[in-house]
Formats: C-alpha cells, sequence, structure tokens
C-alpha cells in the first residue's frame, strides 16, 4: 500500500523563471508566462500544453504550474492545480484569501477544464485570466469535462473575477503546434 | 520558488488497513471502508470527515484516501483526489482503465463536490460509489461547489456507473458527528 506522494516541477521550470523579473505587472504579462510555460513544457517533454501561475495583487510571482499528468502518471496534475499546491504550501495556507482579506489570482493558457473549474473557489483566488477558450483546447482534441456552460457566472457569484480571451491566439499556436507534433492527447 | 509538494497519509492509515482483510467483496463493504475512513480521520484530528477508496475489479483495495486539506494546508487534497493520485501511482499510469480494458471503481463516504466530480472522469474510474449525498454535506455547512445537477447523469455519459446512497445513514452520523464538535468547515 503507497502512502506517500510527490512531485516535483521539472528541473527547467526554476532557471526558466529566473530569467525575468519577480513582478508581472499587467494581465497581458500573467497570461504571457503562463503561455510561455505551456510552449516550454512541450518543447522540454515534460507535460502537456498547458500553464498556469498564480501571482498576488502586486502581480508577484507566488506559484508556477505546468501540466505533469503524463510524466507524473497523475491525472490530477492539471497546470492549474500544481500551481495552487505549491501556491498553498508556499503561503502556508488553503486559503489563499486568508479568510478574504487578500486578492491572489490564477492565470491559466486555457481555461479551466471540469476539475480545475471546481478547484479554482476552493483555492481562495480571487481572478481568474484566461488564455485560450474550451472550444480551442476540443479543436485539438483535449476534452474539457462535463462544466456548467455558464462557468464565468457561476465564479463571479463566488466572488471571482474571470477575465477570458487574453492573448487567446498566442495560447491557440501552442495547443496548434502541440497537435501536429501529434503529441499525447488525454 | 518552491517546486516540490508531498504528502503522506496519516500515520493511522497503514495499521487501520491492516487489521482488515484484502478484499472488500460488497459495494456496502467497500463503502464502510470509506465511511470508516472519514470517521477515523476526524477522531485522530488528521482533516476532515471524508474518506474514500479505490478498489479492483475484485473488490481488492488499491489506495485509501483522507482529506487532508487542513493538515497539508491543500484545498485540493479532498479525499478523492487522494484516492485517486495514490492509486494511479500505485499501478504507474494516469488512466486507471489503462485505456478502458480494466474496472477499477472509486467509494466515497460522500458525494464528489465540483472539483472531484470533474477528476473523476480524468482517473479511469469506471465505477463511483457515493455513500452522504450532496445536500447531508450541505446541512453541517460544507460547500460542495458549482456542479451540473444532472451530475449522475454526466458520468454516466462517459461510462462511469453511479451508485448513490449506499450506508448513507452511516455517513450522514459521520459529517454530523463532525458538526457537532465543531470541526473546521472550509
Amino acid at each position: 500500500m503507497q502512502t506517500h506522494f510527490e512531485f516535483e516541477l521539472p528541473a527547467w521550470v526554476a532557471p526558466f523563471l529566473a530569467q525575468r523579473g519577480d513582478i508581472y505587472a499587467t494581465p497581458e504579462d500573467r497570461i504571457a508566462l503562463a503561455i510561455a510555460l505551456s510552449a516550454e513544457n512541450i518543447k522540454q517533454n515534460t507535460g502537456g500544453p498547458f500553464g498556469a501561475a498564480i501571482f498576488d495583487a502586486a502581480g508577484r510571482l507566488i506559484a508556477p504550474g505546468v501540466n505533469l499528468v503524463p510524466s507524473k502518471n497523475c491525472s490530477i496534475l492539471h497546470a492549474e492545480m500544481v500551481a495552487i499546491a505549491l501556491a498553498q504550501q508556499t503561503l502556508g495556507r488553503y486559503d489563499l484569501s486568508n479568510g478574504g482579506k487578500e486578492i491572489y489570482e490564477l492565470a491559466a493558457s486555457t481555461e479551466p477544464c471540469a476539475m480545475c473549474f471546481g478547484a479554482v473557489p476552493w483555492s481562495g483566488v480571487k481572478r481568474l485570466l484566461c488564455g485560450a477558450r474550451d472550444e480551442d483546447a476540443r479543436a485539438v482534441g483535449f476534452d474539457e469535462g462535463a462544466k456548467l456552460n455558464e462557468w464565468p457566472e457561476a465564479l463571479k457569484e463566488r466572488g471571482i473575477e474571470v477575465t477570458r480571451d487574453i492573448e487567446r491566439q498566442a495560447a491557440v499556436d501552442v495547443l496548434n503546434g502541440y497537435a501536429k507534433q501529434q503529441g499525447t492527447i488525454y
């Protein structure tokens, strides 16, 4: 019976981030980081074409995430989930908002699947930025799951601001590049 | 920047399971284990009142799960997610069904929240057994998230058989016991 589980970000992530600043000032800067992580994750062959990151209200990077599903053999390790787990560990609490007092933001290279959508309110982030749309992921064969059609509104009702289509084409280009090189679709 | 994440089942889990057999023959036996894990998790003060387990088609326990949200400061570590991650690690693949060829089952002491609902299809389990209902969790203050009303049907459409209300009262008793001792609700 296994009782222990762990994951590690790929070794390329730390030097990749070290080349950049600590502050990502605009929503475009923050989504661009998530997209750059998704592109590098394919290039380095460390997972699927998805990246994410959590930032504080000043735009400071708290935790990056990349898809580790195939590399870690774990269906839970979508980029958003990796970023959430690392951000909560960094701050030492399971509610990033600290009881609603603090603003943290999740940037995702593609809109969250059904699982990650469900995970967003539990994480305590108060803003969600998205690059590619669900249908862009579906167009290259990924399944976003059975999600409420009005999922952005459902998050808004829970006090989470959603902004879509930020640098959408750049995010789509990464998905399309992955599909063209016949990456694993799961 | 933190790059590593890990969790460990509480130390009581292994001896707790060692007292029992390897095979849980009936759906009632399997849900009873999930409920027993939920009850012991409260008693030992290692997390919230939720337990889960993954079994193979013969009823053999592959991986247990308990809620580790408060103890690990991670909102992702619901009992179902813990069991899925450990089962996939045990079998060495992110699709438990192995391309649809094998039947694995997830038993959950309470019906899955929005996140865990979304995680079920990605895990490759082909059967879901549930004890307490969503409304039982809500009755003691837990939030199940924004989930499709017809979530069991959505899983069925994806080839996942759902059986509800197995040992429901026993599962509800654990939730109520937790609420009475004023456990953390999150």
